[in-house]
């Protein structure tokens, strides 16, 4: 099917308009908008209010919405338009840089350089999720350049603390469930399967995240003096964490699977047909062997079984140089990614359960709760995502899949529970872009082909 | 037995020149001799020329010496005296005194004040090690007061960096052997036993410290991308920490307990009849039970049996927040406090053989070795303990004990190993006197009969 004019320009526009695009994407990267440290709240606020300036130039009605943490942005356009309500959703808050001698230059000095395989967009934020948040921004400019008006009725929703848990976003959706609702909602989260495949994203897994301070004695001691009668709370942790898995790589946790469901025979043929090359995906971080339940395939393991992580562990002394210290604390950062029907509360209890049945004599536990969202499975019967499936495979040259996806995207299910609202997740990012770590980038190439996949998403839907 | 005539002026002599003799301690304290910070190398020499002058007008030949780090102080005395031929030790360097705010008074400002339990020497050092040494000084100074002469052949000898780590004693003790060996080693850094029983220290564990990395992904992953595929270094290190015990408590290293001998039959009921009070030590610290081998006595734990300790752990994300990532690396800081004939550098390999065993796929193992150091045991059949017990019962009125020390006093090795002498450790601090933490201080009548000790001490050996 040949593409309709207006279809073309809009594609023609975008690849015209491509350094623009670029320095905007460049612009809002040098803003350090690290969501889960207090000192760069100012800067969260300046990257809110950028997104504001620039919606309300393409015509949009934009506005902050203050929370007790940092501020929301919820954009209304195309209020006279025909067809359906589509709201998108992305996030402008960005993960910390830490080790940041690690980064070949600084994170937040964003630059278009050459990558290995083509030009990249090198930034904190570059893929997750300011570049891909951009994607539609960019494809909205181009349709408004070239059609005069929007596609349809838009609500464009922005949050500044989807790295660090989103406290406030249920909150606030609660609040302001009349703002925001739509008929579908849009998220540009999420990658390419592979180096070049697109994919909707139809189950996510669920997090639950929990910090636990194992205490012991009320100060710290000298491992000369006390060391052999006085408790160490670090190997008291050290165990607790071992215990949590068997030899097998379960979870031990009483009763953990009892809401995971067995892979529907259909989505287990659909991910056999994609030839998931595990080898080189962990080959790529320097891996080899699948380290989860030992009875399950490698796409399990990522998109469909539980997992329990500890995400940071610390206590005693740890500079430079040794210090004979037995702590009084330990420390540990654990989370949880769900599937199926499991209920992050009960596990959070599960969790809390079991530690505190370790506890020896003299020891105690604090817990502090660092968020917690069920995993999602999406209606791909809605008539959407065939279209939006269509789309991208034209803008791609393959055809797009569905795929399952491991991480957690809160906001997926909140829209479903909180305003019933279906979301269609697709994102361009790759594998090697570095998300949450040193040297983040986002290729050029996805950048662009993002941006006119959108235009061609927007143009099925609002067909 | 009356005391001779000698005896008794020189015991008295020290109490009429008590007021002068901690107007020199104030004034030795008043220096900040902090030796792990080189913005007080000037001051640790200011120190060390203190006790040059200070010794050169008792009559010594004292001399600085310097060293890569803090300059070592040796002096001579009593060449032409009979008897034997004696060496003192300590050390004039101190521990740093942050945190500033949590003392009562400015820590190098000290002062002669009341105390709960009667006066007391307050000041950063008073009692480790400056109080301590100068008791064996003034002590010295009360003899040739009275005699006008000195006991016997004396070498003293004072370091600047035992509270860093003492980098420059060993290759100072072999370049200097002819310098400073003698026939029995004094050292005053050690404490009384409970409130007020002196004591000889006759055994020191040894100390191995080893820092170990495990390493897994060639760079930090995303948990919800890679979580349940890729390895977690933290959960290795976990497992692995998690298995250096068993439920017992014993340290599971293969042929770890082989050169660990029992408690002779004798110490064991002399530690018997010290009546420990095992409650109220770690009850002053916030525990209650003993958390060493299930099968041995809380003294055992401290002071004969052999420790594993994670003095410090670290990986992943430890700040503020949450950060679901997997990390590469993961870190530990481990010691091992080692008694009877276990050899460190045996025990070092023993751990790394371990570790490396229990790495799982695609995980490697780095090792930085902290210094190691042999357990240490005092030939007490050498009549000098048994002359030098009668002295330090005589003072207080208490029988004194020999006792272990769960520390580790490295120099008391090194005087064995490099000088082939035996040391004799005693000294008079109490537990209360906050030696390395805020509101350090040495009580007056530790001081006074500390100095009176050293006067028994020299008669006894000298007579």
């Amino acid at each position: 099917m040949p593409l309709s004019k207006t279809l073309s320009d809009c594609l023609l526009h975008v690849d015209n308009a491509l350094p623009q695009s670029v320095d905007r994407l460049l612009e809002l990267l040098r803003i350090p908008s690290i969501s889960t440290d207090q000192h760069y709240a100012p800067d969260c606020e300046r990257a809110a209010l950028w997104l504001v300036r620039t919606l309300n130039d393409l015509g949009f009605e934009a506005e902050i919405y203050p929370t007790p943490g940092h501020p929301m942005v919820v954009a209304k356009g195309g209020h006279y338009q025909e067809g359906p309500h589509l709201l998108f959703y992305g996030h402008y808050d960005v993960q910390p840089v830490d080790p940041l001698y690690l980064w070949d230059r600084p994170p937040f000095d964003p630059q278009l350089r050459d990558g290995p395989k083509g030009p990249i967009i090198f930034g904190r934020g570059a893929s997750d999720d300011k570049g891909q948040l951009m994607t539609f921004i960019e494809a909205l400019r181009a349709w408004i350049a070239v059609h005069g008006s929007m596609p349809c009725k838009l609500t464009l929703f922005f949050e500044g603390e989807e790295e660090s848990g989103s406290p406030s976003l249920i909150p606030f959706m609660e609040k302001n469930a009349e703002l925001l609702k739509a008929d579908l909602a849009l998220i540009c989260d999420t990658g390419l399967f592979g180096e070049n495949t697109p994919s909707i994203v139809t189950t996510l897994r669920g997090l639950l995240g929990e910090e636990v301070t194992i205490h012991a004695a009320d100060k710290d001691l000298h491992s000369g003096m006390f060391g052999g009668a006085a408790i160490n709370p670090l190997r008291v942790l050290s165990r607790i964490i071992a215990g949590l898995h068997d030899d097998t790589g379960r979870i031990t946790l009483p009763g953990f699977y009892d809401d995971v469901p067995e892979l529907p025979d259909a989505i287990r043929a659909q991910w056999q047909s994609l030839a998931f090359d595990h080898a080189s995906f962990l080959g790529d971080v320097g891996l080899s062997v699948p380290a989860g339940e030992q009875d399950r395939t490698p796409l399990e393991m990522l998109w469909s079984r539980p997992t329990c992580e500890v995400n940071g562990l610390w206590g005693g002394y740890i500079g430079d140089g040794f210090k004979t210290v037995l702590p009084a604390k330990a420390h540990a950062k654990i989370s949880f990614r769900l599937v199926g029907n499991q209920n992050p509360h009960k596990m959070r209890q599960k969790f809390r359960d079991y530690v505190t049945a370790q506890l020896p004599s003299d020891c105690t536990a604090t817990f502090k709760p660092h968020g917690a969202g069920p995993a999602s499975a999406m209606h791909i019967s809605n008539p959407a995502f065939d279209k939006a499936r269509q789309a991208l495979s034209a803008e791609w040259g393959v055809t797009a899949t569905f795929v399952g996806c491991g991480g957690s995207i809160p906001i997926a299910g909140y829209f479903k529970t909180y305003l019933d609202m279906d979301a269609l997740l697709t994102g361009f990012a790759r594998d090697d872009d570095q998300i949450h770590s040193p040297n983040e980038k986002y290729d050029l190439s996805a950048y662009r082909k993002g941006i006119r996949s959108w235009v061609r998403i927007l143009d099925a839907l609002t067909k």
